[in-house]
Formats: C-alpha cells, sequence, structure tokens
C-alpha cells in the first residue's frame, strides 16, 4: 500500500512545517520570514531526494523542477503556498505542495519520466499577511506583480523591496514584471488545497473538483444617523444608525441565500459613539460578496445596493457605499477540469464540482496558464484556525487522484505530443 | 425686566464655567479635579455674593445656605451638579445650580427670606466619570454611599479614598454614610436640568414638570455561533453570531415602539473575530431598557429576553443573557410637582408632564426626601455633547418659575408652618 505510507508521510510533513512559526506557540509564517527561509530549506532538500533541481526566484518563491523523458518537453506546474496567515492552521497551503511532492516522489522511486516536466511550486506568499497585499508569490512569478507594493511596509517599517532583498531575491522591477515561464511551453497549473469550507463534508467525500475560483466584490458602508441619549429620545424620534444596519444586515443574508451559489458577508461593525447609554449615530460594516458567476455577483451586488439605499430612505438615515476591491471569476481550464474528473473516477468516489468561494494563488496563474484545482475535504469546513485539519485518508485520495491525473495527461501528451513550440 | 438681566447673567455665568476644565480646547471637569476646585471657588464666591453661607462637605460637594426669616425652619434643597462627562456641553449640571442661584440672588437684592432656608448644592459627581461610579456626591450627602468605591482607582491609579483626602474631604467610612441632612428637616429636593431629549422642542415648550426617573435595565448580550470563510461556507451552513444580534436589534426597537414611553437601546457592538473575510462567530451587544413604570420595564425585558431565546434557537446560536445593573424608577413628589405646575401655570405656558429617562441627582436624594425636577428645553434634544445649547429666554423661564415655586411653597409653609420638628 504505497498509497498509505506517502499519505502517512504528507501528514508528518505537514506537522513537522507547521513548527516552523515567526511566534512561539502558535503558526505565523509571513512572507520573507527567518520561519519561511527555514520551511524552503527543508522542503528544497525533500524535492532534491525526489530527484529534482531546486531554486528560490526573483521573490523567494521555491521551485523543484522534474525532468520529462526528453528535453524541450512542456511543463505541467504544480504547487501551492508555503506561507501562513496569523495563528494558522498547519494544512492551508503546505498540503498542496506535500502532495505534489509526493506525487514526484513516486515517479522518482519507480525511476519513471513523464512526457512533460513537472515544476511544483512552492509560493512565498499568498496570504498576503505581512503587507496586506496578497499573491506576492505567483504575481511576481507571472509578472503581474503591481511595482508599488514594493514600497509597502510591514508593522517593522521595512519595504516589501528590502525584505525581497534580505531573503535573498532581486527586487528590479523589470524582473518582477517578466513572468517565469513562457506561457506556449506549459500544459498549465495545478493546484490541490483544503476546501476551506464545509460541502465536502457534508456531502461525504474526500476530494473535489474546483469549477471556477469565485469573483468578489468588497465594499465598506456607512450609515449616519444621530446620536443621543438612550434614556432620553423616545423611540419615534430616533435616527439610530444600527438599527438600519441591523436591518441591512438580514437583507444581505436573505438577498444572497436567494441566489444560489451566492455568499455574501458582513464581517466587521463599528458603532459610534459606541457607550451603552447612547444611540448609536454612526455604523460602519463591512460587505463581502461572492458568486462563481460574475453577472450574478454584480446583479446581487446592486440589489443590495438598491436595498440598503431604501433602509436608509425609510428612515432618514444617510448612507456612504464604497467600493473597496473586485476581483472577477476565474473560471477552471475545462480540459484538466475534466481530467481530474477522470482521475477521480479511477477512484471510484463519486464526482461532485464546486466553486471556490476563497481565492487562490491559481488567480494570478491564470493570466499565464489554464489553471485547475483538487479540493481536500477538511474537518467541519473550518480553515485560518490553529484547529484546522484533514484526514490521512482523504490526503491518500488526494494523492492517489493527483498520480492518476499525471497518468492521464501523460497518455494524452504522448499521443499529442509534448514538446515546446 | 429683572428677569431677563438674570438669564443673560445665567447663560455667561454657564459659559465662563464651561472654560474650567482638565482638557485643553474641550470640557471635561471630572471628580475632585483641579478643574472642579476653581469652579467651586467661583461659584463659593457668587454664593457669598448672594448672601449665603458657605462651605464644602465631606466629598466637595459646594453648599451655599441662605438662611430663613427665623431660626429652626425647615429647608429646602436646590441644586444640580458641576461636574461633567468627556468632551461635554456647558449646561448639563451647571445650569441647574446657576438658575437656583439666581433665584437667591433675586431673594437677596430684595434683602428678602422666606419662611423656610434654601441649600443650593453644587454635586461634586454626578456623572462618574473619574471612578466609572455615579453620583459620588449625591450617594455621600445622603450617606447612601457605596464603601468599596474608595478602593476605586481613576486611570492614573489613584484611590477615590485619596482623590476625596486630596480634594480636602474626608473620606471617613461613618461620615460617608451619615447623611448631610435629617430627613425631618427638609422640604425636599428641586433640581432645574435640561431635558437631554427632544420631547419639549417637539411640543415648542420651554420646560417642564418631570413625572419620574425612570428605572433601567442594562444586560449584556452575547451571541456565539461559529466563525468560518466568508468565501466557503455557504449560506445555508452557516451559523453567523452578527445575523442573529441583529435580529435582535430590530426586535429591541419594534418593542420598545410597542410600549408608550418606553425606550430601548442597543449602544454598544462587537464582533469577533471582526475580519471582512470571515463570518462573525460571537457578537456581544449592551441592552439599556427604561421606563418610567417599574412593571411595564420588567415586563418588556422579559419579551425582549424570550425574543432573543427564539432567535438564537431558530438560528443555532448560543445565547447568553447577563444583567449588569438594575435601578428602580423614582417617582417624584407629587406635591412638589404640583407646585411646579402651578409655577408653570402662572408664566401662561402650557402644561406638560414627562418622565425623566436619564437618571438624576435625585435618584439618590429621593432615599431622604420628596424630589421634584424642572426640565428645561435643550436645542435639538442634544447633550452629552459640545453643541449642547439652551436659549436665554427658556432659562428666563426656568429662573421665572423657580422663583414662582418658591412664592408658592413659602405662602403654603407661613399658613402651614415650617419649622423643624
Amino acid at each position: 500500500m504505497a498509497t498509505d505510507v506517502s499519505a502517512d508521510t504528507v501528514m508528518q510533513r505537514c506537522m513537522l512545517l507547521g513548527g516552523y512559526s515567526e511566534e512561539v506557540g502558535r503558526l505565523t509564517r509571513p512572507f520573507a520570514s527567518q520561519a519561511m527561509r527555514q520551511v524552503n530549506e527543508v522542503v528544497a532538500s525533500w524535492m532534491q531526494d525526489a530527484g529534482m533541481t531546486v531554486h528560490t526566484d526573483k521573490v523567494g518563491n521555491l521551485i523543484g523542477r522534474y525532468e520529462a523523458q526528453q528535453p524541450g518537453a512542456k511543463t505541467l506546474l504544480l504547487g501551492s503556498h508555503l506561507d501562513s496567515i496569523r495563528d494558522a492552521g498547519k494544512y492551508d497551503g503546505p498540503l498542496g505542495v506535500m502532495v505534489a511532492l509526493a506525487s514526484i516522489e513516486r515517479l522518482h522511486v519507480r525511476g519513471e519520466r513523464l512526457t512533460f516536466a513537472i515544476e511544483v511550486i512552492g509560493f512565498a506568499d499568498e496570504e498576503g499577511l505581512r503587507y496586506n497585499y496578497a499573491y506576492v508569490g505567483s504575481k511576481a512569478a507571472t509578472g503581474t506583480f503591481d511595482l508599488e507594493a514594493l514600497e509597502f511596509t510591514d508593522v517593522h517599517g521595512v519595504t516589501m523591496s528590502e525584505a525581497i532583498l534580505a531573503f535573498g531575491g532581486n527586487p528590479d522591477a523589470d524582473i518582477l514584471r517578466t513572468a517565469n515561464w513562457q506561457a506556449a511551453d506549459l500544459l498549465g497549473y495545478c493546484e490541490v488545497h483544503i476546501e476551506q469550507g464545509p460541502v465536502l463534508e457534508a456531502r461525504d467525500l474526500p476530494v473535489g473538483v474546483v469549477s471556477a475560483i469565485s469573483g468578489h466584490t468588497r465594499c465598506v458602508l456607512t450609515f449616519e444617523g444621530f446620536a443621543g441619549h438612550a434614556g432620553t429620545v423616545p423611540m419615534a424620534q430616533r435616527q439610530d444608525a444600527l438599527c438600519a444596519a441591523a436591518e441591512f444586515v438580514l437583507a444581505v443574508e436573505a438577498l444572497a441565500r436567494s441566489k444560489t451559489g451566492a455568499v455574501a458577508t458582513v464581517g466587521q461593525v463599528t458603532v459610534q459613539p459606541g457607550a451603552t447609554n447612547v444611540i448609536p449615530g454612526v455604523v460602519k460594516l463591512s460587505l463581502d460578496v461572492r458568486h462563481p458567476e460574475d453577472t450574478v455577483r454584480e446583479e446581487l451586488c446592486e440589489q443590495l445596493q438598491d436595498r440598503a439605499e431604501r433602509i436608509c430612505a425609510d428612515r432618514n438615515i444617510t448612507l456612504r457605499w464604497q467600493p473597496v476591491q473586485t476581483s472577477r471569476s476565474v473560471p477552471c481550464d475545462p480540459h484538466l477540469a475534466h481530467l481530474f474528473e477522470q482521475a477521480i473516477e479511477k477512484t471510484g468516489y463519486p464526482l461532485l464540482s464546486l466553486p471556490s468561494g476563497a481565492g487562490h494563488d491559481g488567480v494570478p496563474m491564470s493570466s499565464l496558464t489554464g489553471v485547475a484545482m483538487l479540493f481536500v475535504r477538511c474537518a467541519g469546513g473550518i480553515s485560518h484556525h490553529p484547529i484546522e485539519s484533514v484526514s490521512e485518508q482523504d490526503v491518500a485520495v488526494a494523492i492517489e487522484v493527483l498520480e492518476n491525473f499525471l497518468r492521464l495527461l501523460n497518455t494524452e501528451t504522448e499521443q499529442r505530443g509534448a514538446l515546446k513550440p
């Protein structure tokens, strides 16, 4: 049972990597940190043991290359990220790198090479913890890096440019804006990642194929009423900003429920003046709306804005609706996704295609090549939390599916040829 | 037009007192502060000029006594507080002391004494800013002081006991637990205060008579759901603590509206984890419920608790309902209130009796003697804010009403006698 052995190794490695942290007693591994340097060294040694040539690129992405049968072949990219949020779980990111590495190790122990080369990437930053700027790794790798981010500073006043240099990278503008690969040389980018949601668990499935990485809209809403003494202003004469905001929170829930596949969340609320005995004068809240289809998301946002305006008009409250960020949906490459489905079918498990509500490195990678993702069930759908967990059995399935995927792609490229143009 | 001159003086004095602050650029006058010492000195000099004998008591309450025609007469207490909240207006408290002082000055210029003595009190602490403990002044004056408060510390670590000593008071337990007066020697305690609400303005009235100081119930509610990724947990699988809290906020509004005279307010809200992209796991909010009738308030609280429990049961949310503070309603003395009504009738203005939703020194004073209050219209119903304002015309009416009140009480005591028992 080679499969089980590998899954056990992947579990142990995730546990071991989880010990490399910037903070004592909890896992916090920011971009270009000492903990990240240690993780890169450890993973690089495993990659080398698996017959890969290893280097770190301009921002510290760790890249191990497993050559093809012949020179001049195309390359398949596999990977995920090795950084973490503050007080993180051990699987969000590292699991995908470890499963990819396990699939290479299986080829390596058999002395097997495919018709295409494989590069396993451990991205240096996906979460954006250190600079509040996500996808440093995949944006630099795809040449879509926003150069102004180089001047962002961390909590210690260190600029991103300085951090990249100190990590041994190269923050040169031309280099950052050049992709690591030629698009024509690539077969695609495939990532294994924990689901970070409860859908697979609810369906009793170990894995699922991602249909699209949902686009999102983020807004900040400000409800401005009039503060007053909680004891002396009669109910009928109030302009309570919190009551208007509460009506909106329930409208967000109801409207999102009315659209299949949509999620909408109010995650932050601040109330001013915020005293027990004062009627709320100003309430500020965050809104996060996601859907795999951009048109549905846009329609939902319009309905929500319309609803907020009506609530405020009825209550004599002033509304400020500030769009903060929008990202378009990234559909997964249909052909790669189909290969993943065939790979799952071979395991005997039922198929489930589901959108990813969370963002992933596939978003920047899609600017360069087709992307596909395999989700692995996580307990309770919980992630971004130290109790985040996956089962060894499910990891074994993920390794088997990725192995099947590589064989299917190999068969296909044997027939069609996998040489660079 | 002696009336107008006095109102002008009261306005100027409130303005002048508003300049004595612990903070530059805004009015903040805590208990036993240097600013309070300065105010006591200034007001004491005005009291002396008005023929009063002046002293400060064990906690720094400033008390000026205007003797009766004869020794052995009973005493009427007038007053309000001279401390303030942080970034306060100029009238909440000082106006009542200044109007009382003006009424004494009018007697003094005419060389007139009444059948009862009058003591004008400037309470040293009603707002509770420094020690987060309200009514230090009137609780000490009535011997209802909670001795454990002596060990409370301010932001600089100074205990209340130390602050009282430094201010020249006496924090001796026996003295603090002894009232300044014998109940049988008093005719009552009457206070002029700004309304701090919009009712008089809405009725186009300069003054109104308080029927009762409403009791209140304060609770802290904790809604505990389950945090999760805003992008990955489908709407149907969420336990969003904020949605439950929002439903409750609207229930508070609706139920309070359904009971005449009730007010209920959610003034504080905290959301955890409080991130844009995380479903709220825990929401904590404050609830403040008031009504002039205790039974109605208690019934409303029960309905609200019942409603909160049903909301949480429906949403699979855990509710924690913590009572924090309850105070019973203090009905005003019917006889004194009636004299105020007659005093208003003499001015030709229509009568309005209204509850006080805010707490006042009358609450502790009611443990010793009958209390009555005259409310003065304030612009927009706004108080606890630097823009708090009253008009000179309304202050003139308040002075006239208080003067009429004193004459009515004088006539009555002339007939019935006002000697101490």
